[in-house]
């Protein structure tokens, strides 16, 4: 069963990115929620909010830990957030008097959005490698034929003849942008959260921000002052997904376009038709004006929920679950359909010269 | 793994529906897909089309059948739909002279936009029926509290006091609207699709309305000229989705506000909290909103999908795919926290009258 | 200057529309505003709530009367609604002891979505009346060259020979059916709001359902329970509109893509070009893929403004002035466009049979 | 008339911004475009494409040229641009041989989208200003209530108190990082737009990019390769407006949480009610929850337009039109909003520490 074509048994043959989508799973965010838990032990520890050796108590009973999936979601129907009954569990399978050390001063939020910013980094680099590899692919494309004619439309009209190299310059620019704002982006915005119940981190006295500061830096990411109601990192990392595979999407049109006006572009390996065999479909081009158009879309959920009432919201929050997780798996898929795309590509433009 | 909240292991704890989401499963198109083609056979029998024995033989042969999932990942992967693949296999699955019968004048849109149609039509029963179980809930809360009085707020102010039922009235009227509007649009909106090729049907010559008729008639759909370009029914249907959903938000959004002022409602088993075991926090009121705001994002791409060029536009179709299951399950998922919700409200109003 | 394009100075060349505009002027608004207030004095004097001499002291003051503009978005500055101003200009305009009278039970609400009410009634006559235009337009188009033919695409590539009926067919199909939705809406869609401060009527004691019908008896509209709080009529209707634009859009893209395949359309009168006097940019039928993307958009808002809170909510409430008018103006160029395209087509499709 | 709250002659009392709207009047807009002819033909004389004294005589008839503003908009409504009207109407003002020189090797778009960023240019000086006065007046508000303490709330329900610096904290931080964002996109992202006919600027033989550069000099825009089919500059741009707005949303939706609760703010002139002289309504707090969602809305448009195909689209060229000055309207009121909610709050949060 899936409700998600990118998860689909048998649409992910098309829409599938199992590297992208494990990031999203149950196991993945249980991981890095146990990375966070474990490391705020060792952080309390640095800062002598903790005994060293409760910190490692809790790190040697931790490790390799697995929750009662089914327990997880029961706490999620009666709490709304797993962290309840997920710190239960981890609780007693630390046990003795280090169990209640476990979670100490943080709240659901800090480690839910922690875990979240774990996994888009991450999820970031697959996409910003696959990225170069599009560009690199255009390049390559742009080497072998760019130098060939190609007719230029304005306003759905023959305009004048261009080069090849022209209409691939039109595509690969905004990539290259949009690869630096991937990469400026990733520098510092998936930063650590961490604010205890209401941000204020009222519980360490006065020992918050050093236990924030070696917390962020057993975790790997750019320390910064809780940031649980201000969502507009998540919302411009969301635009500018939803920027690429804009970029991604002109360039699919500009290739179902060629394709259906036949005679510039020669593509191998289309998508066959049940009732027509002569066709051979665009596939690859449609998809990713769809994947545009449906980011499109998603972006406006995104920001819609930077309408983030007070010290947090679950209305707001729960809408981010329901549309980053997509918006991640449609910039992937786009990303490796361009790839694939541009492979086939068998030649662009004509020989004679505008 | 899952992407989606409503699939994920422990999130499908408070985001989950099964009974819903059970539609959208590969099993169920699958089955509607056979169902098609079984019963596109025997209403070219009926038609004098296809000999009887062939549409008997084909209705026997696929009895039971199940395909190679695998494989139709696979022919996803080539074609961008699953149905020359599934054909593939259904032929293989017949044998003898027979096998080339199947699928015989239909094409990929016919199946996969019919088998859509089947399936929405079980899931809009199963809306309804839990639409009215939150009318009767809200009613029945109605004959409780509704002679209690209450504080009547505008512009985010206290007003001037109102009885309960006033307010449970603002929330229940709007239930009504889209119970009759849902009850409408089922009685003639999940229609057969059945166009042939580019929609002439032009393989049947001059057979094809009557097989079309025919074979509305075994699958239970009303009969229609094929719609394959035309989305507007299936939009007109996401929008009703919403506005049902919008409805149930403004409901939840009222009661997370009444549940933060206090003093005028009393709910039962609110979420729990990981920092502050003090706290009942309405989730369930605040999913509505979540929910409310994410159909209103997906319903701009069920109107984007409108422009669905030519005879078949295979972007605005997979826009359709990437938004739609999820707006019925986020309908579903409304409905019954709603019905949840009102059973957790323990007391709504105040004896004093105002 | 103007900020929008459909009130441009030289934009509105392509983009405007008077007829429609018109009911969105401060002036229609006013007007509207004023035939609300003489008719509920009426309605009260029906009813014995008001003396037969004030409510005709007060239309005979109220004859001709106009406001004080700057005075008035001086009191929206203040207020956030025209109508305490309004009202006091009013009262000051009647003088005496009825003045007092004036406004006598209502809210702000009641006058300002009533006034919305009578406008989009008229609206609706106007589109309702192109939309058949429309449709008679492509009818005639059909009988000219229904019977030619024209080659069919699917996903982006020539599948097989269809007659030009089948295409436009595809065109007006969804607008008949968006002419019966829009008649079915209308009949009952626009209903009178009246519920006074929180929708209770309170200042009227138990007359408030007699003085309602009359209102909306002298208003000629449908006589409805106040539903302030409750959008989902209006955000149907913003969907109605935007099923309308993406069916037109459609037509559109088909109609561009026709003009940039060249042969199967000649159109005349297309846009020129300040670089290449040669071209004929079809640019009425770009214009409809823009207008339905815009639509499409502008739901989205519609819908998110049914999470409508308490009895009356100041910031969805704006977001409907924001954008529900453009929605309408958008419809209406839509329409005039649709039906200058059509016009415009000197042929359609190639004589030789498919 | 006006179609659009922000121009209209009354709503605009709340609604309206005569700073920012005025650079999107017809006037603002053919001044700059003129600036860009004139330009164009001094920039083609420094590089010898054009006689000194041609472009001294271009210059010199066209200063002070206003345009016949009804032809433009039979020009619009002729082409879809208002540029071959506006360059025939340039070439009557300048007679001679040089009439012909002007907008040589130009196109529609050069001119129309140059125009756009030497305004927004402007715009976003004025948003970036307003906005360092948000953030100065939100520090001023800190320094004066901040030690105070408020009570913290998550989830819709009463958490721990915190400090109203807390909460302050939570509103200012966004607003910093979206005054970086804007100073660093306005660095480089009003690039001139100079590509000719097709974007090749074919009729400059090689002189092109100098052409262009030294255009770029003459209107004080950094010079870039022609764009004019990239659009993910300008929807970056659109998002950066958004992001700000929904953080000032947020912002709203606080103030007006705390305006019903009572007890923890105070403000000075809410808005008046007709029916209910006693209360105070957080107008100016809704408005900008009404203009986060607004924009959050028309982010999607933006987005939606990046699927700009080949050279020139005029489909998704004209729904930016239609979606970004609202933005930047909304962006512009929003700021000013703020500014007089902050200076309506007299005191926020308690005595008692918390």
């Amino acid at each position: 069963m899936s409700l998600s074509p990118f998860e689909h048994p048998f649409l992910s043959g098309l829409l599938g990115d199992p590297e992208i989508i494990s990031l999203f799973s149950a196991e993945a965010d249980i991981e890095a929620m146990l990375r966070f838990e474990v490391a705020l032990a060792q952080a309390q520890a640095d800062c002598r909010v903790l005994a060293d050796e409760d910190a490692a108590f809790i790190a040697s009973r931790l490790a390799g830990f697995a929750p009662d999936m089914a327990l997880l979601a029961q706490g999620v129907a009666r709490d709304g957030v797993v962290i309840p009954e997920f710190v239960t569990q981890l609780r007693m399978a630390v046990g003795g008097p280090a169990a209640g050390k476990v979670h100490f001063g943080a709240t659901s939020q800090d480690v839910i959005d922690t875990s979240l910013m774990l996994r888009l980094k991450t999820a970031t680099d697959i996409l910003a490698s696959r990225l170069a590899d599009c560009i690199a692919a255009l390049e390559a494309l742009d080497r072998r034929d760019g130098k060939r004619s190609m007719m230029g439309y304005t306003r759905m009209q023959a305009a004048i003849p261009i080069a090849v190299a022209d209409r691939i310059g039109s595509w690969v620019a905004p990539l290259r942008r949009s690869k630096t704002r991937l990469a400026t982006f990733a520098a510092q915005g998936f930063a650590l959260q961490f604010g205890g119940a209401a941000g204020t981190l009222e519980k360490l006295d006065g020992k918050g921000e050093a236990v924030r500061a070696a917390l962020a830096a057993h975790l790997g990411l750019p320390d910064r002052a809780q940031w649980q109601s201000q969502r507009d990192d998540i919302a411009e990392f969301a635009g500018l997904l939803s920027l690429l595979t804009g970029s991604l999407g002109k360039l699919g049109q500009d290739v179902a376009l060629m394709a259906e006006a036949g005679g510039e572009i020669r593509l191998t390996g289309g998508g066959g038709s049940s009732a027509m065999p002569h066709k051979q479909n665009p596939v690859t081009a449609e998809l990713l004006v769809t994947l545009a158009r449906f980011n499109a879309t998603q972006v406006s959920a995104m920001h819609q929920a930077l309408v983030h009432e007070q010290e947090r919201s679950g209305a707001a929050w729960m809408l981010e679950w329901l549309s980053l997780p997509h918006m991640v798996a449609a910039t992937g898929v786009a990303l490796s359909t361009t790839i694939r795309l541009t492979a086939s590509i068998a030649s662009l433009g004509s020989d004679t010269k505008g």
